[in-house]
């Protein structure tokens, strides 16, 4: 276990943006980034099943929005537990640290077809995750499907506002005032 | 433009849907769908880039949704104007001749995980088209997301549905049934 990095998935993570920015995605090979993060072509396989992978870590943001959903208060309604997630999203995955970060992976996600269909597939993973854990909570199922739904799009718009910010607001605030306008703007359809 | 065959993307449809129903979409070439459909390979590439794309016959769903909402009636709510939609959805690809063959085609996808992301995939097309159908009406962009979001679920349970039904009944009064309940689920999110 000596040779074991803590933090080796996340120069890889980082090697792979610089590398993506740099020469395209395209042009850039699983043992580049290695090489650039200073590891070997095996320990990238340890930690991503392949170059597509390298920005979409692992289950972290399902196991946060679920775990979000069920610590919610019993009263709280399937918005409110929705609200109670972004949250928890804010204070353990989007913290202000990785703003910078966030803005430029997603300009490298921006360029490339791969990578949007990549993180397509991944919202639509949020939106399972989401939907049974309010299922959990009781939450009849076709309510259940339309609150994820809109916790889904809530995240991704949250997303780009909170990358494109510059004067320091937080991931959480700008994810509660997305889901009250996503709220208002649902009544009017 | 003598070889030119009317029917021959149906045909293609068609022997893609037995083969992979026969021996699993992993184990069919291309080679076997154009072979039992009775045409080339070339042929086939005519008609689709890849044995992916073959259950997913191209622009039409998109094109009749935006159709649909565009023709709606000037005074219609974004809602309105996706009612108006899948009825049009109803009436010009999921007719009742088609049913059984959209349950064959609904339990293949449901087998196959390159399937289900292709379908995923296509999900989030008609999302965007929706989209930018109803910001041409004049609905805010926001409200155009949450109803395009909307009428995207209320497509994929309205076809579920749809298939499963035994009874004869037309789609288009399915989807209609389906997008009034996830519209009172919405209002108890």
């Amino acid at each position: 276990m000596a040779r074991w990095q803590p933090d080796a998935a996340q120069r890889l993570v980082m090697a792979a943006l610089d590398l993506f920015a740099e020469q395209g995605y395209e042009n850039t090979t699983v043992i580049e980034i290695a090489e650039r993060a200073g590891l070997t072509k095996s320990t990238f396989f340890r930690h991503f099943p392949d170059k597509r992978e390298v920005l979409f870590g692992g289950q972290t943001m399902t196991g946060l929005l679920a775990g979000g959903i069920a610590a919610a208060p019993a009263t709280a309604t399937p918005l409110e537990a929705i609200g109670h997630a972004l949250d928890a999203v804010g204070r353990d995955a989007f913290t202000p640290n990785l703003r910078e970060f966030s803005a430029r992976r997603r300009a490298v996600i921006a360029a490339n077809p791969e990578l949007q269909e990549r993180e397509a597939l991944k919202g639509l993973a949020l939106i399972v995750a989401m939907t049974a854990a309010l299922e959990q909570r009781g939450v009849p199922e076709l309510t259940a499907r339309v609150a994820a739904d809109l916790g889904a799009l809530t995240l991704k718009i949250a997303y780009d506002r909170w990358s494109d910010t510059t004067d320091g607001a937080e991931f959480s605030d700008i994810a509660r005032r997305t889901l009250s306008e996503l709220q208002a703007a649902s009544a009017l359809c």
